[in-house]
């Protein structure tokens, strides 16, 4: 695993430690997003399918966790917060899962440091999913605002 | 507490059961709503706050508790799934939390027990917010789908 990745799944771990019960540990990650995955049985609802809970956790992480590689790519040191999201529940999750947050289109993401290295503060837009047996079963759009720092990314 | 609440306490538990870890428990239940509670430090993130995953799941149980109780009251045994939602997080949580999910209006209360006796299945809307010293940190809104069932509320 490359050290960045290595390094995000050590900070959901030590940062967020609901996500060690949650058992969330990063897939893969490539040019066109970040997927992290999760254990059915432990995020198990009263249907023996995965508790939506569970799932916006694991989708707004994705959000979260390809935000902080891109800006670490970038050598950009800030705070990532969620300001607003939306899930759809279109079908019930039945196995593990995996969510992914799919890269922004370039532009957007040159836009993004731009408006960082200006006002110190911008937001972005992501949508991620997750899918079972590749038909969607979740959808999830969240806006996450971004604060540039001095110091370490935390 | 009140045998229902007791009950509904167990089936958080014992059916969701990433809730225990999660600290989630119910504070009270009135004729305005249902509220249910977490402790930060199961769900703090890395800005020492509340982590937002741990907030929407507490708000979208608090919206499924808050059906399951109304339909228990009207001896309606459901399936409650959520089918969407959106939550606003406008300021950070800072301490232990609760949700409150408000009770609808008595006629849409009224129109959903005689959608689900005539055909089995309804939609509801339900407001759930989380308050830090009386200010709303968090706002949630969630499309809950109710299919009536023969048997026992599972």
């Amino acid at each position: 695993m490359h050290y960045r990745l290595q390094e995000l799944q050590e900070i959901l771990a030590r940062e967020i430690p609901i996500t060690q019960h949650l058992g969330i540990s990063i897939e893969s990650y490539d040019k066109t997003g970040l997927t992290l995955k999760a254990p059915l049985q432990q995020n198990i609802n009263h249907k023996s399918t995965a508790f939506a809970g569970s799932l916006n956790a694991l989708l707004t992480l994705a959000g979260w966790g390809l935000l902080w590689l891109l800006l670490q790519e970038r050598d950009m040191h800030a705070q990532i917060v969620i300001q607003e999201s939306m899930s759809s529940y279109l079908r019930p999750v039945t196995r593990d899962f995996s969510a992914r947050c799919h890269k922004p289109d370039p532009t957007h993401i040159a836009r993004l440091e731009t408006t960082l290295r200006k006002k110190g503060k911008a937001r972005l837009e992501l949508q991620s999913e997750i899918r079972e047996e590749d038909i969607v079963a979740v959808t999830f759009s969240g806006r996450y605002v971004i604060f540039l720092e001095g110091g370490e990314v935390s």
